[in-house]
């Protein structure tokens, strides 16, 4: 079994005056753990900002496969011990996906060096997701692209460091596009930044949205797992 | 001065019954050669497959810094021993700047390893190229992305290794998505893919075209030279 | 079951007044097939410069899920169809693993772009070769390094494009490093680079040699599969 | 002129009972601003943990096109906000030069996003650093390898991002090897790592170690610089 952890902030969709209540009313959280409960091999289990400690200590994330990280307004609610505590963890091999906003979220920020900002606009955009790397393991069962009736429009420059593989490029009926699916390796951690996900829309009902993250947890499961990354060994000479 | 050889297979525009002949009555070698002359540290020879030859011979390669290359209906006229040189001065430290079409031309394909697919359709539709690495060389001088009235449309996927850094990408109206402009470094040469310049649309005499090619020109120049990079040499212990 | 057809030039093996043909009189081939065969999961079949058109057809390689390939003093005589062949059913999906002298071996050479050139010295060195990966897939199951008590000396520099990951570097006891083990995605294809194993050593007998090449096999079987990588299709609008 | 920043913590230097005190009576620093200083394209300043807030302000950073760093046992003695000053201005486009122990200072840290961890032992090493990417601008001028007769040993597996080049792959000779140089493009910096300098060893003496940080000087100076990496900036439909 492929343990999964799904963290969500959990706020807009608490806000009776946001369109992610009536969408997503026990949570974006909720409904991605319910679909990838209905998978044989996969496990799961949720925490928010709600929780103590954002429900995140050291044995759950040892315990956890594959986190995935959804945040926007909260980003700074969440303590650097914890966001340091999740990145350690995957530099020790746990997978990490990260969707939409998470862009900015302590954990992903962390882990790319990087500013990790683009643009953006809320208009009502159509986007049409184009596979860009048809062989990897996350695009598999799509076809050449996939479509979402509504999306916040998230626009390059992306600052992130250059992905090992573009798995999707987004186009915007309103004339943008962006770098909507990349991987990245970060010593035992694979990585997976998602585009897709504004609270506003029921993109995590889409079944195309659903494979896609489905794919990503088994592409990201751990190889191997270590305690210790930090660690900098004094070592004897060999013989 | 650096020295740059514009190559073009120059087949469409003497042919009166394409656009290009109209757009480009001398070749889009020499609207390429005309502004890249205007550059007081640029000096330009162009080539041609009615030279004998193509024009190309090892030593004229080998004075040569950057190699610009247009090629489409012509790709197979190419012998494979001149595209076998042109690969090896690149590997040896010589700058190549594919262009449009030129993404199956024999060097590109060698270079590259890969089948360099894409999809196409000519329907006058209308790009906007995004710059996404906004601190690359080749970037300089431009604003966040520049316009084409009208251009071939090239779509995802497209089957090169992943790049260096993919420093454009072409969104289209009619709803396609291309990593535009993707930079390569092979041992000691620096090379450029560009996707705008299909031969019935002004492209070439596009100020922002005209900028990319020419910033990518100065990027692309030898940081050094050998003779002979597929050489194994035997060696004797150090010491 | 994972299909490997392992290839051999399978020249050294047969000459009287090589060492190898004490250590490897069946061929290197054979050893490597044996100790494969022995995994549950993998199923083996041989190919040679004797067989007809080297053992290769079109079909055979649609049959094959990872090709393993060795060569040295017979790379001229592989037909450049049969190169071809081996390089785009990788480009279609099939995994490859070119083991030492095979660096300079066409399919390799084509899927790399680039010289593949290194530096060279047979003087019974002693190799240490550290895995500066040990989270990836091909590193499971060894410790920090493995030793090989002798081995043809590889030098840097190496001539291929910069790998996705560095698995292995190698330590040679007169004085050379080498970048012993990369890996690399081309389309649909995994390919990974195993220096170790030249023909007077014996150093496919070595566990832990077995051990890299089995994780290696499994790291480069296929994803997915496709038959015409080479094609670029005319697309219609999308609506 | 290129405006060079030579930061170091400055405390082995000052320690009697450290050789450091005996080679660098003035620092290391100083040794390195001193030769860096020959240059007529370079202007060197210096800065350490003494001086207020580091001696580091963004004003100065500013007004910086290249920063070195040198740290080990007083990294935590640099405040986060400091750390974090220097990250944004690398990812600004400040190009940053980071030093043997200082893969483990928080800039760096920060930048590269893993453990930046390693193997090593002081042990009277000898060292012998080869050139693994002979056509890069950083390793112009140097010959195949070049020596270092005492050098601490730092060993693999070096816990950082795959490296747009491996420029350098040192050889030591108790059996270790390590990735030596390596560089980076992070948003509109450049970034390179070089492990040769304990403080203990005149290794900044050394005519081909001031050659590579010299080099790296040149390579790492600013394309273009903005302010504001940090904003994700909200934009209005194209047209």
């Amino acid at each position: 079994m492929i343990k999964v952890l799904v963290w969500n902030e959990f706020m807009h969709e608490k806000d009776a005056d946001n369109k992610a209540s009536e969408i997503y009313p026990e949570g974006m959280h909720k409904c991605i753990a319910d679909f990838l409960s209905k998978e044989d091999d996969i496990e799961v289990t949720t925490a928010t900002l709600d929780d103590e400690n954002c429900g995140i200590t050291r044995e759950r994330l040892r315990e956890t496969d594959v986190i995935i990280w959804w945040g926007h307004c909260g980003h700074d609610k969440v303590p650097d011990e914890v966001a340091a505590m999740v990145q350690e963890e995957v530099l020790n091999g746990m997978g990490a996906i990260f969707l939409h906003s998470a862009h900015k979220s302590k954990p992903f920020m962390r882990l790319m060096g990087t500013s990790c900002s683009l643009t953006w606009r809320e208009s009502d955009d159509f986007e049409r997701i184009w596979v860009s790397a048809p062989g990897h393991p996350i695009a598999q069962g799509l076809g050449r692209y996939f479509e979402l009736e509504g999306e916040e429009t998230y626009g390059e420059p992306f600052g992130v460091p250059a992905p090992d593989e573009t798995v999707f490029v987004g186009w915007y009926d309103k004339g943008e596009v962006f770098r909507s699916g990349l991987t990245y390796v970060r010593e035992r951690g694979k990585i997976f930044y998602f585009q897709p996900g504004h609270e506003t829309y029921p993109t995590y009902k889409n079944p195309d949205v659903q494979k896609v993250i489905t794919n990503a947890v088994r592409w990201a499961k751990p190889v191997c797992r270590i305690d210790n990354c930090m660690d900098c060994p004094h070592v004897p000479p060999v013989k």
